[in-house]
């Protein structure tokens, strides 16, 4: 009867239950811009299929802007004919056999910001047609939107509206919100979407400034812009990190590895650092043009486990200092950590100085954040000697990477016992890291123990990323403070 | 008849008559987050007897996140029955039984921070609940908003539902807002509640700088975060002072004291500024766990009867010089004052830099609002002569806290003649300051005549604070400018 | 016809008719706060009168906070009859009978500054009330307006009511707003308000910046808090200056002098830089007190000519270098310029530097606006000699001033050709500019003439003001710019 | 039937398909400011026609405020007959006679900017009145706006009536949005209006900052102000590029060229900037008395053919040093560049320091975005010997221009072989370019290879403006990225 408690489970993982951790994949958006077609798509999911890419984890294929032709006059979106001959539906059902979820893209505006047409005003029409093409995911950008902005309500508003509409077709569709961090989505996104976007988009640059990305931080950012640098959209990261959570997750764009315009160690910094901050990790290269050196960075699954932990959350700024700039004026050295589902604490040493630098991190920098969050007893974190695992150490080398690439690989031991590659498909993460599978773990490299330091060089524009776990006989408590 | 005048009271000194002066007690939230249970909050209430910390005024028990499994199919709140199995109404009964106010915790959201059903949307059901239990106090978050924020009119408008709400339950609950100062509430707040958060939330640092506390100012904070240190939080007070008013109090957030993060005298710091500036004062420490020195910090009646003055308002910073920073970058040195009900005045002199200074205080410096708010004549505060009374000169012994702690403390001459112990149960602050008792006028250090000065060596990260009362013969007339 | 054009003059100087030239009077609020009564405001007025203050223009009596005891059962105010024995019709009657305007005072929020009752929702009730007792004058504060603020729309139609009303009752009464310049009135109340505050309250300091006045500029400040200096109101209005005219005036405040807090030559700065700027010229002391040297300052007929001139404008900022800062840590120097109704233009030589200085004003500086305003020929003034007048060089002496502080001063010549006294009951202004009258033109001091420079020395924290005169010959055309 | 799929040509170029190139034309309000007339209108018109102004593109006349006398009693505006005896209706035909499109004048306000009656809450009554009279083109200001604006949203509803007004009167009107950068219009005009101010008014200066333009960033910039420099205002550009498009253009601001205030190098930079970042170009000066030098600037076809080049964007300032002050405390050298619709890029070497500077582009720095915007593999443009063409090695010569003024100017040649002289109305500038015209060429002064540097001498307040022409062979791929 209706006097009976009815309990329901408090809180919520996911606005919808989907995205309990950060999607991967690949947009064909950096690389390609309006250049889109079936063929792209579908050449590109064998592609990542060939290269162990999909079987890493990278299984969403988004398709972005530029696909339509127009409306019909029933009002529902025409998807361009010619660059797509077999139709949508037909092209998400290879995609669906294949092993990939098929995203697509629009924008909370009257124009796409390619100025095709655009989402507002169609939400429902738009969704209902998506969902009948058997579309897994959509990226909804910002452009053209009437000025519906300027306070958090009047974009939570507008992007409500199509959360609603995915919903409302009974289809699970992962909601990839674009707004570029305009109006702070990640102090209201969490309840309506899977993951937002928290500057303005990104660009091939390690650290350069351009005007044409005037914010340095997220917050209150009225203009995001274009043209960030990896540093600015990292270090925008800093003041938000406790916005990042199971089922949303704030996202840091698209990658750049492959695109040239960065160094190999600028591309481990991009990587681990998006990895780390539970970003989406969206490839955003044209995959048969990658190099060996550029496979191994995305290849690497002790990286990309820390993505793909149920942790969830984004990574802590726990000091950075202003030194050494380089060319473009930029200079820092910064300690980022995070603390894992099983208790283990990743940090990286990251330097984006000038030269190489000895970095060390305490123990207190360390598991700062256990010792003043109200912690009236020392917390175990800092009683323990932890192992220290080098996460880049079992970098895939370039041979074997261009073997992959030449389809050459051998495949011998591969999974189980390889210290390189890995099959998630075949055994999640959780499961390889429960059985100390040496691909995720990389190799030990010291300890660290109660009041102790870790030093570590770091060379210029590059960065170390090291798993530390406790060893046996410490129970860690995870923390759940918000 | 309706010809006849009926005058009301001018003005108002709460908004619903409760609070006059700030509320104290304890929450669990800084030293236990999501830990809670019916037996922390019934074995806190009898330790805090025991410690005399509820009779020193720390008389609201305030349970924070995490005490609901949700909501059952009338829409109720239901709570947790494993950490709660008397249920709230007997904890509420017990806790009144043992002269508390019990206070629960709720958001203005969707969810709770810690992602428990919120109230936005359920407000009056969840204060009828709450007064069925016999809550006397509610702590409103802000998480999980729908983006209803961006002006001070979207703030108001949902925070004021709230508290139209626990107005209709006839009950008297106190309504302590806490949306982190988010568009400005100490503009707004004072006429829907009894206290509001001004900043992001505290944690047990003294004064270091963290990127996840982004804001420095209280004013237009978009984004107010957590991790703000000590010093953060008191600095952006120094802009809204006139904002603290009976019945309305900016909230400085929950006391770290006890929980290991700072030295001794940092917390002498937290605790005295808090106070003088009519923060609540809830304990946030495991009280069992609380040493000696703690303890001394926490039981300062001569800093407690600051905070509880009918004044009720907030000190004034006169002057601050950035100078001397240590490791976190930061240093200051600043004065702060206040003017108490009986014409007495107070003055803190902080030292936040990093080594030992002697600092002034200048009857101008003292007295200067008085001389520069239209007096046309010499103000008579400038005019007389004032003893100089140290109030931490008779900090508790650290063996009377001990005693205390171990239950084996003399009870011989306390209250009426002890200079270290005092139960405001018994005799009001206003009562014992009025009879001169000792305990709350500390020792008599100096005068300070027109013109003069007073100066004291004040060690780093420290604070020297003073009662000023004229000597007989001058009238002090109270200021009444708004 | 309806066929038939019916023109109606464009643009309106006022958008009630009243208040072309900044309102002049008396407030209690600086020096008396909350301890008003009858007697105050009719000796005031009488007072005034004696000491010529009346006739010099300063003829509005404001009331401000603190008047009443309530509403009564109709929802009207009662004024309170212990300190208004006679009630408010027969003390406006009296006013009126003395040649004064009588102004009121209430806020726009449910609570005046002072916790009286305010007008947010009694709006039409109130004006009602004021106009049937003969009020002339509404100043309308902004405290506890129930967060109706956070977009220009949202102040102005939280004053429109206001405004509105007022229009309703059919009597003239000046609406004078004071939302402390939050959300940028002088952007949006031209249409609906005869003048409005710019900054926060002043407070009787020449430049020393306060916590409690967090703002520098004018523009976006959302906490214009108290506290602030004449210095720190003045350069607010450097930005804002275009936004003050005929019929709406930035309100810079009511004046210090005369109540202590300020040098001599400062309270010629505060005074003169108010005059030239339209700032209403509301004196804030008590009269009965003024020292002979203060009523020197406010009976500058010279300087008082430039706040009534029909031109009605600010000043403008040419110049301004941050040097040789005091012990506040201000210090500047700057020139201001202003063209007047008949050609002239006005100049002061502001130093607000810690020691004497040569200040110039070469042509180019005083006539750049003329210059780089589409002026594809030189400009007339550039090619013009102008006579300079030192406006403060016909300052009465002390002993007049004593003399007729004492009434004992003579009234031979007085008005026609006083150099020093001046009544504008009898004679315009204007007129008096017309006549030449020596009181209003000062002393001439030189001539400045094309390509030239004007040099003066100028203490410490004071100004220089001089009223240039085209010589003979040279027709100025006004400026219409916008 | 509505079945069949019945596309739309996706995206737009223009809402209302007006504008696809930046407007060009004349507009009073600079020179003359409220002096307007039918006399000042049709003389210029027939100046600029003798000028071959007109036939360079210039083919816009502006009449801007202060033309109405009111409202007639069924609220149509009436023009002042004074001002304008024949009635606007015989103005607007003999502007079209004449080869010219007319613009008119209001405000989104109850006033327009100079207190004439403004068009809010009139809209459509206003637009069905020009469009009756034949008006081409709105110029729509935002004095007077009833405080309506604060986000983007409220900025934008207001003026999108007037914006729907103009399109239901049935007549092409281009819609010139004047809110000066308020609310961000770069982000949410495009779909209403056909250009848009970015930045408070212009003055006659080239970098001198002014008080009353307080904004150094067109993004949310409260208060634009006015007297903005030319400076100023072009590096207001550089956050915005993106946001100008085909159809709609971030307004800079009328030219101020031959007003007076700055050098002849000054001008060229300005003028050439404007030109660059496809602003609208309105003259704003007296066209008789133009000096034989303005002219030539104003006539610089290799100029103007970029400013009306079909890539209708905004160039991007590749870098910029604040480097060499001069006596406004401003000094920086920056290179801006462009590419253009046939592949050509322009560049842009700024110098405003204080000194000639030696300046430098290279290929990296004019390619840099291509090479990194996804591009995984060499952009052609890197690859390619681009010859340099410098566009303003063809100024016409004073002497030339004076005998254009005197009307002595021989036309043999002009237009098809002439290298300063072009007619666009004869030969679109596409034309002119595609033959290689001499005229909008400029002169060939060097090459450029890969890897290469291009270096110039630029003197103080000057600017280079060179076409790069890839050699033939390289097939540039246009941008298409968003």
């Amino acid at each position: 009867s209706s006097g009976t408690p009815e309990t329901v489970i408090p809180g919520a993982s996911s606005y919808n239950g989907l995205n309990l951790v950060p999607q991967m994949g690949w947009n064909n958006w950096n690389a390609f811009h309006c250049d889109v077609s079936e063929d792209l798509l579908l050449s590109t999911a064998q592609s990542m299929i060939d290269l162990g890419l999909r079987d890493l984890g990278y299984n969403h294929l988004v398709l972005d802007d530029c696909w339509s032709i127009g409306r019909n006059s029933s009002g529902y979106l025409v998807a361009d004919y010619v660059k797509f001959p077999s139709g949508m539906a037909s092209i998400a059902d290879r995609l669906h056999s294949m092993g990939y979820k098929f995203g697509m893209y629009s924008s909370a505006g009257v124009f796409t910001c390619g100025k095709y047409p655009g989402s507002l005003g169609y939400e429902q029409k738009d969704a209902d047609l998506w969902a009948s093409w058997g579309v897994d995911y959509l990226k909804y950008d910002n452009c053209f939107n009437q000025g519906q902005s300027g306070t958090p309500k009047l974009s939570f508003d507008r992007y409500n509206i199509m959360s609603q509409a995915l919903n409302a077709t009974g289809r699970e569709i992962v909601y990839s919100m674009c707004n570029w961090g305009n109006d702070d989505p990640f102090d209201w996104a969490y309840t309506i979407a899977n993951s937002g976007r928290m500057s303005g988009d990104i660009y091939d640059s390690f650290n350069r400034p351009d005007a044409r990305c005037p914010c340095t931080s997220a917050i209150g950012c009225a203009w995001p812009g274009f043209h960030c640098s990896v540093m600015n959209i990292l270090n925008k990261m800093a003041a938000i990190t406790s916005r990042t959570m199971s089922g949303y997750f704030n996202d840091m764009d698209m990658l750049e590895v492959g695109n040239g315009g960065q160094t190999d160690s600028e591309y481990v910094v991009h990587f681990s650092m998006w990895a780390i901050n539970s970003s989406p990790l969206l490839i955003g290269t044209n995959i048969p043009t990658l190099s060996a050196a550029n496979l191994a960075i995305l290849s690497n699954p002790a990286i990309i486990a820390l993505n793909q932990d149920a942790s969830a959350g984004a990574a802590v700024r726990k000091y950075q200092y202003l030194v050494d700039p380089d060319e473009t004026g930029e200079g820092e050295i910064a300690l980022w950590t995070r603390t894992l589902d099983n208790g283990d604490t990743v940090i990286a040493l990251l330097n984006a100085a000038n030269t190489t630098m000895i970095m060390n991190a305490t123990m207190e920098d360390i598991f700062f954040d256990q010792a003043t969050s109200g912690a009236y007893t020392t917390p175990p974190q800092l009683l323990a000697t932890w192992d220290i695992y080098d996460l880049w150490a079992n970098r895939m080398p370039e041979e074997e990477a261009a073997a992959i690439i030449n389809g050459t690989a051998a495949t011998i031991g591969f999974n189980s016992t390889s210290t390189t590659r890995y099959n998630a498909t075949a055994t999640s993460y959780a499961e390889g890291l429960a059985n100390n599978n040496t691909a995720l773990m990389g190799v030990k490299v010291g300890e660290i123990a109660p009041s102790g330091t870790f030093s570590a060089e770091v060379v210029r524009h590059s960065v170390g990323v090291y798993r530390l776990r406790a060893q046996a006989g410490i129970q860690m408590r995870k923390r759940d403070e918000l």
